[in-house]
């Protein structure tokens, strides 16, 4: 269970060939936990060990989910849920502070089967935001609703609420304070490219027997962040897409970069327009277009011939993928 | 100069043929200030005058400062300024009114030679929130912010703030009565088709002298709207792209289906990977997959040669492009 394989390098930490293609597998499924400067050496034998059983936990929920024929959107739920709670993530209970010692939350969800799609930004006392952004598309008219608003949609819902004092870690507050240090140190600009050395996020993609693709993308945002800013995480179309014609995508990066560069869907429309495959147009959105602009950060995506891509450029990316007697778990490039 | 065309369908709407490629003109100019159930039988003689009047007077300012060699960006910013700060569109002064009868404004920036862009969700006391989306893109490491850290941000610099009262209109109070009192009547759920007639959006796309292409986009929102709903308005990709290398986009409509259907970016990527032409590119998006989905509402689009589409699948649009020596502005579809 705990068989966590080190990948050698970005295009080899994708599956390649046909042979992946030329059946579809019952189901598939595919997570992540965050992408930034994750390196071997900032990490204790204990915090590895902890992120790959998590990795792992988390793919077991989700294919639970899968094998007993349960619907793509319940296992991403399921799964980003279970990311959501674990504090080791920056989502849900472990989200980071911003400059004013908030936790402000976004998520958002994607249904590939009728393009539907829901999304939250700015949430301080929804314990499972993942959960809100799919009563969003589901149980609303909306696709996207913010702060206070969308708090009142979550409580109309039965959603749990929390205080937000809830979403307090040690970990993440001391994260702040040395944010918040370093910007005193220096120009006094705030620099994402140091923020606390990753961009957390956590997102599920899954396929399920029925051959639906469902997509969710769940963030507590970018340590020391001022002015409301808004990421790609409740952005359709940059942070999740789904489309069962094409695939299903929750990335996770510098997210001004992924709104600029509408990475998930860019994805999916350079496999229906230009026919690339789901490896070949993941590895030129995150390996060429994202790297040429500066764009730092990974994405997690599944085809509906249950195909997974799990590029990144930047040093590590929690991440793991799950089907019918094959897995595979890892957090470095290298 | 009140020389307004009156076209006779959605694809005569747009320039055809390959004359208007062949060349590119000097600048090129399109605006759009809102879609929907407009009909020449619900409207005044004065009114319209007054609606043809306002849209050719923003094309006179876009063209003055195309034509003196200024930027694609601050043509379409000064336009916008325009449009918002005239009550008869439903932006900056004329925003309509939320269901707690508020004026949450929404708008959105991009600029086609770097791809940067800016925008801003929900403040409520920014005159010029295309300004704000702007001063997003130009003088912040963010491309989005919301709410109330969007208006300090504004604020810091130094941008013209009002009281929340500045947008109030009797006519836009009134439409939220009748709303309300529709709500009231038919089954409670929110019917934005019944969206007091039309979805309220304004918008510019232009290309200057250089070759540059930008865009941008300025909401007051959905008449009656709940839950700090936010549209396409303020999401890049949805309800405005620009990308010197394909074309550039507005959008006006029902905001849910231009996000999920990631209407600005996906005409771009028709002609980015498809090979399509502008016009082919927007009319494939508005009239055939947006009208399948149920997804009304309309764009208008600029490419690098200069191009203009105007496509809409609604009753009316108010448009108009500018191009030396022709203009058309024009509001029902026939």
């Amino acid at each position: 269970m705990l068989a966590m394989m080190l990948f050698s390098g970005c295009k080899q930490s994708n599956e390649t060939g046909a042979a992946a293609s030329s059946s579809r597998p019952e189901y598939a499924l595919v997570i992540h936990g965050g992408a930034g400067t994750i390196r071997r050496e900032d990490m204790s034998p204990e915090k590895e060990a902890a992120y790959t059983a998590a990795l792992n936990q988390a793919l077991d929920i989700g294919e639970e989910v899968l094998r007993n024929g349960g619907s793509a959107m319940d296992a991403v739920e399921a799964v980003i849920v279970f990311l959501e709670d674990t504090p080791l993530f920056n989502a849900g209970k472990g989200a980071v502070f911003t400059n004013d010692g908030r936790n402000e939350l976004d998520a958002s969800f994607m249904n590939g089967a009728t393009r539907e799609a829901g999304a939250v930004a700015g949430v301080t006392i929804v314990k499972n935001p993942i959960r809100l952004a799919r009563k969003v598309m589901e149980n609303s008219v909306h696709v996207m609703m913010a702060g206070k608003g969308a708090e009142l949609f979550a409580k109309e819902q039965g959603l749990d609420t929390v205080p937000p004092e809830y979403f307090f870690t040690q970990e993440r507050w001391d994260g702040l304070q040395r944010a918040i240090d370093r910007e005193n140190k220096s120009t006094g600009a705030l620099d994402p490219a140091h923020n606390d050395s990753k961009f957390g996020t956590v997102g599920c993609v899954a396929l399920d027997k029925s051959g639906n693709i469902a997509a969710g993308t769940s963030t507590g945002g970018m340590t020391n962040k001022r002015y409301g800013r808004v990421g790609d995480a409740p952005i359709i179309g940059a942070g999740t897409y789904a489309d069962n014609a094409t695939c299903g995508v929750s990335a996770t990066g510098h997210g001004e970069f992924f709104i600029r560069y509408t990475v998930a869907r860019d994805i999916a429309a350079l496999m229906e327009y230009k026919g690339l495959s789901l490896n070949e147009a993941a590895d030129m959105v995150v390996n060429k277009k994202l790297v040429e602009a500066g764009g730092e950060g990974g994405v997690i995506a599944l085809d509906r011939n249950g195909n997974v891509a799990m590029p990144f450029n930047s040093a590590g990316m929690y991440r793991g993928y799950a089907k019918p007697g094959k897995r595979e778990v890892g957090i470095y490039k290298e």
